[in-house]
């Protein structure tokens, strides 16, 4: 694509650096910016320069969050000898969204991950290994992401984590509730029948 | 969604008024962004912000551009006396990757649009019909949307350049090429064999 605009041209490239944009959608989001007030482009662009300077993260748990300790962790009411282990800020609002879960979080910022050169040492492991360490927590629950970078983390922390005592657990994975089991990929299938649990009433609610 | 950042939520909120963008991916973009670098995010809001004050349009076309003048309008080997009347810089761009066409154009910046408050004064219409009074055009093509906005754009323009000498015409409806007739709209159809064109070897390139 040849821009006749040097300010388009750089305008385009940083909207298509973000994930799943290609060149023609940045090319109309900025069309449709250019149309906007000068003082709603203008806030746009204060609160994208704030993102990297004003953000502040739980002290705790080291989610988002505009206090020094987030609504989640400074909450009586939560379990916090229960630890659920989330790559990111996402995973935490999507958690929360279920309303099944009373304990606290610890995201981690990212995941093992070589080829991206992110390394152990590029996230928040070894503030879990010293809250395990120093607290009193019963449970830890990997909630990462079934990929190659999430069980290398899962793995990682498990290592990490087999001095301690604490009960290490992992999110179920299996067959998604309202899913065919005709269209479910083997592997899916075949770990859901290895890890299969005992049947109850409860689990048809 | 609830955020636990003002921050995040105002950063999503403008993200999510881009054309086409929702709020689960606004926010995938805005946990993107706060993890490149400072220098990075900077530079998109600084570029974000020239947008509305830095942008030059040519004086002649209105499209976007670097120069006074833009590069099409200032090429003497383009024909002046043919004007394409397009919505916006897309479409210039569009039109000019087909590599088909060697006149000249004139952006309108919009198509009248009641619904969203945008009358004809809100365009460049009026500088249209001076450049048809003034100077030495043969023909004027309308290549404006489909649409109910775009019917009643080229109409509007219609009307205004009927007391002046010059031939107006409209890109060709039709169906696409490539496309199969069983799976064409109706009104696409009825249109194609209504605006049928003498049978040429040429066109089979």
């Amino acid at each position: 694509m040849e821009f006749s605009s040097k300010l388009i041209e750089q305008a385009v490239a940083h909207f298509s650096a973000l994930p799943g944009v290609g060149k023609k959608s940045a090319l109309r989001y900025v069309l449709h910016l250019i149309k906007q007030d000068a003082q709603e482009v203008g806030n746009f662009s204060d609160v994208l320069k704030a993102l990297k300077s004003d953000l502040k993260y739980c002290n705790n748990c080291h989610t988002i969050s505009d206090h020094e300790v987030c609504d989640v962790c400074s909450n009586p009411a939560r379990n916090h000898q229960l630890i659920c282990v989330v790559q990111d800020y996402r995973d935490v609002m999507a958690i929360e969204n279920t309303g099944f879960y009373k304990g606290v979080y610890h995201v981690l910022g990212g995941l093992i991950s070589p080829m991206e050169g992110i390394g152990p040492g590029n996230l928040t492991i070894q503030s879990l290994v010293d809250k395990i360490a120093s607290q009193q927590v019963k449970e830890v629950i990997l909630a990462l992401n079934a990929t190659m970078e999430g069980e290398t983390t899962s793995f990682f922390i498990f290592k990490k984590l087999a001095a301690y005592e604490v009960t290490l657990s992992a999110i179920a994975r299996g067959i998604a509730v309202g899913d065919e089991l005709e269209y479910t990929d083997e592997v899916t299938l075949g770990r859901s029948i290895v890890n299969r649990i005992p049947y109850n009433n409860s689990l048809a609610r």
